[in-house]
């Protein structure tokens, strides 16, 4: 089906237009005519693939969880968990130019969604996926009888899920000093404090 | 100096205009023309106390940090130390409509600093007293004894700056999971993480 594919890979063009007026010039000058001339079509050209701004503005932020998924979908997990788990944590972190630019955009969508109910929804469903996927590594610990005793899960859950957010912030606001090489050191040492020292680990039956 | 004083009055009500108008509208809708209209004044009496667009954004992003600092200022600080340096950084969080109100402001403005240049030197002095902030309550931790042995003061001042910043998105953006009693729990158990435990405080010689 060509054609189909070629509407699919025509929004993705539109949404990557998108992001490029969003980091240049900010959300206040993404109209649908700036988004059209930067992409090179015609602003009624742009309406046949998208309605509406709302309608381009939820694609352009649901791709940027799409390329997510994608990153984490292709890693190879084979280490140790520790350091499995952090690969895929980095993933949600500005660790690269593209990766950056995501969360610039991601930033300015979810700053946008809290004045505009359309936008909303789509972030609330990103925000909970995340949430379940961070939800899942805390379990992980307590399933691999890493984590230190009584560890409480929801709270460790919401714990990390908040740092991880500031420190993709962190990083875009300020990457002389949040660099990737930093973000992946207090990632580590975040997941090691939810461990029991290795010689706790040791003295296990 | 009563005519000061009145000016100074005038363009804390403008600020607070324009963070209605964000709050409201999404940052989008903050003209000029908006503000004016929300505080009932005329364009030209608006430009007598900001020439521009940006000196206006600039002194409303100021507000909100010199709120901050009004707040803990006036915190009474008598209690036990972590009791003490939680109620210092639950200043930092929406606990309440007002504090959710400049949080929501300041997120915007955070958000446009990152295409808008004239705000982000603002944005990078307020983002470098909050760290500071931080950087001299895990100081205390080591001063008062109160650290784990070890305690690296640069990584824990990013990590719960990080955790800060992070933790007051979240309550922004999803306030019915990420209530104050939650708030406050998990900055209590991040700070109680920091240190060593009772048992071992009392080892000590």
């Amino acid at each position: 089906m060509p054609k189909l594919v070629d509407h699919e890979k025509q929004k993705q063009l539109l949404a990557e237009a998108t992001w490029r007026i969003i980091r240049r010039h900010g959300m206040e000058q993404a109209s649908v005519r700036h988004i059209a001339e930067e992409a090179g079509i015609s602003v009624g050209s742009l309406r046949h693939y998208f309605a509406t701004q709302s309608e381009l503005f939820a694609y352009s932020m649901q791709l940027v969880s799409e390329r997510v998924d994608a990153r984490i979908s292709s890693l190879s997990l084979s280490g140790p968990p520790l350091e499995d788990m952090k690969k895929v944590l980095c993933q949600l972190l500005p660790m690269d130019e593209d990766t950056r630019s995501e969360m610039e955009v991601w930033i300015a969508f979810t700053t946008k969604a809290l004045a505009d109910s359309s936008l909303k929804a789509q972030g609330d469903q990103v925000f909970e996926k995340m949430r379940l996927g961070i939800n899942s590594i805390i379990k992980a610990l307590v399933e691999l009888d890493l984590a230190v005793p009584d560890l409480d899960v929801d709270l460790e859950t919401a714990r990390l899920h908040s740092l991880i957010d500031g420190l993709a912030t962190h990083a875009v606001i300020n990457p002389d000093s949040m660099t990737p090489d930093k973000l992946e050191e207090l990632v580590t040492h975040h997941l090691k404090s939810l461990c029991k020292s290795k010689k706790t680990q040791k003295e296990q039956p």
